[in-house]
C-alpha cells in the first residue's frame, strides 16, 4: 500500500495567560514540565498581542487563565491565545478556567438580559476550544453551555480535608448563607461525616412587605463551630452578615470556606474585621500578597487541576477523582 | 431600478402534534384561527408520518406539542413537524413546548451522563426551530441551552390569581417541598402579598448517616393554609410526603399547586388519598378524563400561550406580561 | 522543547442500546471484547436515562442500536447515548444502526412532507456522531445524507452464500417484487453466477384507470426456483403477493430473502401461510422467539458488522469487503 | 416606544449567469421584469469576475444558471454570484438551477468515490443560498441533500400536454429505457390517461456472463406509438438503442421525450439519424442553434420556472402546481 | 386558507455601548430617533451587565460601540449587547464599529500569532451579529473576515471636502507616511483633483544593514502644502517623523489627516509640538475634551454613519454613497 | 477495563489532481513515497469523476492541485477529491494549493463584488479540508480566510539563493513593479544582504488628470543589475513595462523573478521579447514545455512543499523553515 507510516505520539503542553501565572507554573511543575514560553503584551491602544516562542504543532494544549479583574481583558487574552493555538496547528485545545467568568449571568433574571455564561462558552468554542476544565461552576447547568466535553472539578475534597484536620475534634455544623445554595452545604455535610446542616434565611416582614429583611438562622448552631460555605466570595457582604447572624445565635465560632476568592472591594476589609476565625479559600483566582490577611488561608487548587490535566492527557478518568461526580 | 415590489405580509399559522390537540385547539381558538389541517400517523413499524394539508409557504409557524408520555414518540413527532415546515418554506418556526421534555436532565449529576435538556435544544435547532416558547422551565438556565430566542412563560399569575380568589380570606403560607426550590415559593409569596414562607427539609440523622431521612418543616405553619408549590408533579411522592409533614405540624390545610401535571403512576392515587384539600395544576400536559379526580383543579394555560404567540407574531412584548421577568 | 510526550493508544469500546442487546453482544464477542457496562432505564414519565459504568475517555466508541419498534424510543436512546459519550470525552463516535430508521421517508413523495431520513442523519450529527455504519440502506443516496463518512455494508454475500449452498443445484431465478428495486436483484444474479432475472410488474388496466391492479410476472420463471429479494419485509403484503404470482406462473418454488426483518403485523402470519418454501432474513432487527416460525431462517449479521468495526478501528478497508462496493 | 417604523416591502430581482441568458430573459419577461444588469467575464487566467450594476440590498434574489458544459465554469460562476449577493445584502437568495449539475453522482457506486450531488448542495449553502429551485432531479432524494427548502419542479405537464395534443389520436405506449427508471414512465402513463407501459431490459446471457448484452423490450409495443421517456439525454446512446429495439419489436413509431437535453457528442448525430420521429426536450439547458435538427422540438421551461418564482415570491403554493407533488 | 395575515412593519432601533455615547446620540439625532434606554454597568469583579429598558422584539437593531481603550472592555460589552438583542428577539442585528478593534492584527506577521481581526469577526457572528458597518478598515481584506454583509464606509469625502474648502487655494501635495499605504494617498489625490503624490520611504543604509534608518521623502514637496494621510494615528510616532522630514525637504506646510484618532500616549504631546499646522481627524473614537489641542480639528463621522444606517434600513444603496466603492 | 487497545499509527498519503501531476510526483518522490493511484476523468457533459484505487481510511492526506487554467475545472476537481477523501474516512485532509486560486479577488474593489478568495476558503472547508498549505499568498490576510490552520510557505529562500549564486558578484538592486507591493521587495533586499531598493511609480500628469500614465523609476538603478520581483506574472504587462523603464534609466540589466508563473497570453511573447536577461519563476503552476523559452529559468518548489508536508506530518515546525515567518 502507498504511504508512509509512523507511530503517533502526543505531546502535552501547558500555556498560561498573564492573569495568574503563579497558578499555571505550579500546575506545570506538578506535571513535571514547564510553561511554554509565550510573548504577551498590550499595544498602546490596549489591544493584546500574543505569540508562542516554540512550535506547538500537533500538541495537546492546556491553556490556563484565571478570570479575575480586569476580567474582560483576561478573557479576551484567553480567546486570543486559543486562536493562536488553533492557527498554529495544536491538535487539541483544552481551555482551563479555574473560575468561569460571567458564571453568575447564567440565566435571564429579567427580560432583555444577555445570558453571558452561555455566550462565553460559545466564544471559546468559536475561538477553537475543544474542551473545558473548570472548578466549582456557579450552576451545574453551565456544563451544558459548552458544546463539547467539560471536566467539572470540585474543590470540596481539598477544603474539607483541611477543615477535618484542623477542626475535626470540634462539634461542627455546615451552614449555607442562602437557601438557594443549600445543596453545596449538603455535600460538605456528607464529606464531614454527616455534620448537621443549617442555613440563613432572608425573611421579609409579612406585615410590611419589601421593607425589613432579617437574616434568620435555620437550624441548631448554638455551641457549634459553623462552617459557612459558598462557591465564591465577591464583595463578601452576604457571607459576613451570615457570620454575624450565626454568632448572634450562639455559634461557638465561624469558619468561612469558599472555592473562588474574588474578593472585590470591600471584601478584604469586611472579612478581616468579621467575627469568623478563619477564611479558607483556594487560589483559583490570584490574591495579591498585600491583600492577604492573618486569618486568610489559601489552599492550592494546583494539584487538583494538574491531576485532571494528566487524566485528560492520558485518557484516564476524571470522574473517578470525585467518586463519580464530575 | 430593476425588480418587482410588493408589500410584505406575514401570516400566523398554528400547528399541533397529536399529543394534546385540545390545548392547541384552545390556543388557536383564542387567537381566532384554526389549527392547520395536518395528517399524522404511524407506519406499521411505528415510524411517524406527517404532512400539512395546506400551503405553509412564508408563514410564521407556531408548532405546539405537549411532551407527555410516550414522550420520545411525541418529541420525535415534534421534530419531524419542524423538518416538514422548514422544507415547505415556512418563514419562521417557533416551537411551543408548554412542558420542556427532559428538563430534569439539565446537568450531569454524575460522570458519563448525558445532558439531555441541552441535547433537546440542539435537536430542535437542527430540525429547523428558530425560537422556543415554554412554560416554567425546571431550571432557568435551560433558556440558555437553545441557540436563539426563548420566551419563558410563567404560570404563576394564573395559579396565584385562582388561589387568591378562593383562599384569599384565609391565613396563607407558601411552602416549598424541597430546599433547592425555595425560589419558586418566594415568587408565590410576593404575588400573595408577602405570605410567609416555609419549606420541607430532608434531614439525615447525624449519628447514623445515610440511614433515616425525616421531612422536617422549616417555618411556622401551624394554623395556616399551606400552599405547597413546585414546577411539576411526576409520581407525587415528594409532594404528598410534604403535605403529610405539614398536617403533622398543625397546618390548617394543604393546597398543592404545580404547573406541570405529569402524574405518572401512582401519582393520581397518591394525590387522591392525601390530605391536601385541593390539587391545582395547569393543562400544559394532557390529563385523561378518567384520571381526573374530585379535588383536582385544572386551570388552562391556553390564554397565556395564546397571548405570548400573539405578542411574538405582532412584535409586542412578552416580558411585559410578567413584570419584566421572561 | 517544552512538553511531555507519550505514544498514542486507541481503545475500541462497544456500546449497546436496549433494543437488541443480543446482536451487540454477538458483535462484541466476535471482536473479543465485552459490551461496556451501561445503565439505561426510563423515568416514570418515559424519559430515558443512560449512564456508562466505566470511563470512556479517549475511546473509539461504536454504539449499536437496532431501530425496531417502538422506533422513536430506541432512536432517542441512541441519540442520548451519543450525547453522553461526547460529553464524556470519547475520541470518536461511530453510530452503528444495522437498520437505518426512517429510511423509507428519504424524499418528499408529496409537498409539505418531511425528509425524515435526512433529519435522522442530522440529529445524529448534532448529538455527536462522527461516522455511521449501516447495512443495506433503502436507497443508496441516504449515504449522502450524513455529513461524514458512512460505511454502507451489504448483507448480500451472507444471503447468497446461504442460498448457493442450499439451493445451488437447482435452476434458480432472481425476482424483484417491484420494478423500482430490480437493481438489487441484478446484484443477486451476479453473485449467483448470472442467474436469470424476473420481476413483478404492477399493472393498471388501461380502460379503467386507477381501478384494478394486477401483479404480472415479467421474465421466465416456469419450472425455476425463484428467489424473491428485497431490502426489507415490513407487513409482508407486497412480497407475499409476489410469491403467489410466481407460483401461479409455474415457478418450481419460491424463496423469500431480505436483509431487514421488520415483520410488523401481520407479516408473520402472512409469511407463515404463504407458498414460499423458506424465508431468509438477517438479525439486523430483533425477532422475538415466539414470532419465529418453521420456514424462517435467520442469518447473523454480527460477523459482518464485527469485521467492519475492526476494519474501521484498525484503519483497514471496508470497501475491500465488498469488492469495491461500499 | 423608541424607534422608527416603516412598512416592509419586498423586491423580486432576477439574475442570470452567462451559461444560458436566453432562458433567464424569457423567465424575467414572463414575470414582467428585466434581468438585473450584471458584469461578468473571465480574467486572463480564467478566474471569473462578477459584479451587479444596481443595488440589490434587501432584494428577494432569484439567480438562474444552467449547468451546461463547461459545467465547472458555470457552477463556479453560480457560486460566485451567490457570494456577491450575500455580501451585497440581498435578503433572500434562491438558486435556480433548472438542471442540477452532478446529479448523477448522487451516491457512491463504489468505495472511495465522492457524492458530488451532496457536495454541490453544500457548496451552494456555503456560498449563501437560502433555497433551491430545480427541475426533474435525477433522484428525488437529492432534494434532501440541501439543508433548506427545495422546490422541485416537474416538466411532465408541459411534455405530456404537447404529446397529447399532437399524438393524442394514436395508440400510445410509454416506454422506459431502463428498468431502474420506470417510475417516471408510470407518471407519464397516468398523465396520458393510463397508456400502457413497457421498458427496455438489458439482459446478459446467462451462459456467458459479462459478455453479451441485449436490449429486450418488455411489454406490448407492436403497432403502438412509443414514447421513450427519461429525465435527461446525455450522449444519447442508451435511448437511441432503446428506440431501435422498439422499432425491431414492431412499434408504429418512437417519440423520444426528456427534460434535460445535455446532448453531449455524439448525441445530436445519433438522434438525428435514429428511427425516432420526434425528439422532445425542454430548454433547461441551452442548445446551440447550429445543433438543432429537424425532428427536435424544444419546449420552453420558462413559464414553469417563472410561475414557481412568482409563487415563492408571493408566498403562494408550488405544491399546488403539481397536484401535491413538489 | 388557515391563518391570520398582517402587514409587516420594520422598526429601526439604535443602541449604544458606553464607550462613546456622544457619537451614538449624534447618529440617532440625525436619524430622528432616540437611543434605546439601556442599563449597563460593571459588577464588583468587573463583569459587565447590560439590559434594555424597552421591548426590542422584531426590531432592526443597530448597535454602536467605539473600540477605544480599554478596548477589551468595550468589545466585550459590544458582544454582550448583541447576545441580549438576539435572545430578546431582535429581527436583525447590525454591529456598528466605526473603528474595527484589532484590525492591525489582520495577518500572521510571524508564525504562532493569532489573527485577531478574523477572531473578532467570528466572535461577533457567534454572539448574533447579522451584519457589520465599519469605517476605513485598516486593510480592505478585513471585509472578507465576516461571514455576512459588511458595509465599509469611507471618511474620505468628509476629510477631503474640509481640506478643499480650507486649503483649496494653495498648492497641495498628498503624502503617504509609508510606502505600503500609498493607495490611500492615491484616493486622496483623485478627490483633490489630481494633486501630486509623495511618500516617505524608510531606508536602511546599504553599507551597514539593519543600522541606520532614514525617512527619505520621495516626490516633489518643496513649496507645497503637504497633506499627510493615514487611516489611523496611534502613538503618532511615524506620522510626526514624516512631518519633520517633509518640512526638512522644504514643504510649505504640513497638514495631518487621518480617520481614526486613537491618540495613545504620547500622541497628543507629539502632535501638539510637531510642525504640522493642523491635525484633522474624525470622531470614530472618542477624544476626551482635556486631550484636545488647538490645531486639532475633529470632523464628525455621525452624518456618514447615520446615512448608511438609513440606507441599510430602507434597502437603499450604501455603494452609491461612495461612487461604487463600498 | 473493557475495550481493546492498540498503538496508533499515522499514515501519510499524497494525492494529486490532474492539473500538474509532475509537481506532485516530484513532491512524493522527495518524501520517499508514491502518489496514491487515482482515477479521474470527465463525463461527456464535463462533470468530473474521481475515485481512489486504494484504501485511504485513517490516512493523513495531502491533496495537491495547481490552480491553473482552466482554473474552475481544477478547483472543482480539488473540491471533489476532498469530498471523496472525507467520505472514505481519511483522518485529516490537508489541501495543498501551491498557487491559491482567486487570490486577487481578496476584497471588494467596488460595491456588489464577491470576495472570491474568502469563498474559496469556505468551499474547501465545506468539502472537508482540515488545513491548507499554500505558497506566497497574494495578500497575507488570505491566511485568515480559512477557518483552520494555514501553512503559508515562501519561495523567497529558493529564489534568492539562485540569484545570489548566479549574480552575487554584481551590484544588485531590488525593484518592485508597483508601490503597493514594495514589502516583498524589502524581504528580497534583506535576503540579499541589504541590496538597495527601488520601485516603479505609476504617475498621472497633474495638469491632465486621468490621461497620461508614466512609469517613473524611484531609486537609483543606473549601472545596477535590477531584480524585478512580484508574487505572480499573469499577462506580464506591468512587469515588462517596468523592465523597459529600468533599462531606460540606465540599469545594467534586469532580472525578473516571481513565484507564480501564470503566464496567460501574451505573457510568453512579452517576456521573450523584453529586455530582461533572465526570467526566474517556480513551478507552482505548470508551464507547458512548448511555452518555455531560452531565458526562462524554472526553479522547483517541490523540495519546499515536501519539507512542509513532512513537518506537518511529523508535528515538526513549519515556522522554523522561514525564520519565524509562516
Amino acid at each position: 500500500m502507498t504511504g508512509m507510516k509512523k507511530t503517533t505520539e502526543k505531546n502535552l503542553m501547558v500555556f498560561s495567560g498573564r492573569a495568574h501565572p503563579e497558578l499555571a507554573e505550579e500546575v506545570a511543575g506538578i506535571l513535571g514540565t514547564d510553561l511554554v514560553p509565550t510573548s504577551a503584551y498590550e499595544f498602546a491602544n490596549s489591544e493584546i498581542y500574543v505569540r508562542y516562542e516554540e512550535s506547538v504543532r500537533g500538541c495537546d494544549a492546556f491553556v490556563l487563565q484565571s478570570h479575575t479583574a480586569p476580567i474582560n481583558e483576561w478573557i479576551m487574552e484567553h480567546l486570543i491565545m486559543v486562536d493562536a493555538l488553533k492557527r498554529a496547528s495544536a491538535k487539541r485545545i483544552t481551555v482551563v478556567m479555574p473560575f468561569y467568568g460571567y458564571a453568575r449571568q447564567d440565566k435571564k433574571h429579567r427580560g432583555r438580559e444577555p445570558i453571558s455564561a452561555r455566550l462565553m462558552a460559545d466564544l471559546f468554542k468559536t475561538a477553537g476550544a475543544d474542551r473545558l476544565i473548570s472548578v466549582d461552576l456557579h450552576a451545574d447547568q453551565i456544563q451544558g453551555y459548552f458544546d463539547g466535553p467539560v471536566d467539572h472539578l470540585m474543590a470540596l475534597p481539598i477544603l474539607t480535608q483541611y477543615v477535618k484536620e484542623k477542626y475535626g475534634d470540634q462539634e461542627l455544623c455546615v451552614v449555607s448563607p442562602d437557601a438557594g445554595r443549600i445543596k453545596v452545604a449538603e455535600r460538605w455535610s456528607a464529606k464531614l461525616g454527616g455534620a448537621p446542616l443549617a442555613f440563613i434565611h432572608k425573611t421579609r416582614r409579612t406585615d410590611r412587605p419589601n421593607e425589613t429583611v432579617a437574616n434568620r438562622v435555620v437550624g441548631e448552631v448554638a455551641g457549634k463551630m459553623c462552617i459557612l460555605t459558598d462557591d465564591m466570595i465577591d464583595t463578601g457582604g452576604t457571607i459576613v452578615k451570615a457570620a454575624e447572624a450565626l454568632m448572634k445565635d450562639g455559634a461557638a465560632g465561624v469558619i468561612i470556606a469558599a472555592t473562588h476568592a474574588i474578593l472585590s472591594d470591600p471584601a478584604v476589609d469586611r472579612l478581616k474585621n468579621c467575627s469568623a476565625v478563619e477564611v479558607i479559600v483556594t487560589n483559583t483566582l490570584p490574591i495579591a500578597p498585600e491583600r492577604e490577611f492573618d486569618k486568610l488561608t489559601i489552599l492550592s487548587i494546583a494539584p487538583l487541576v494538574a491531576r485532571a490535566i494528566r487524566e485528560v492527557f492520558e485518557d484516564g478518568s476524571v470522574t473517578s477523582m470525585f467518586d463519580g461526580h464530575a
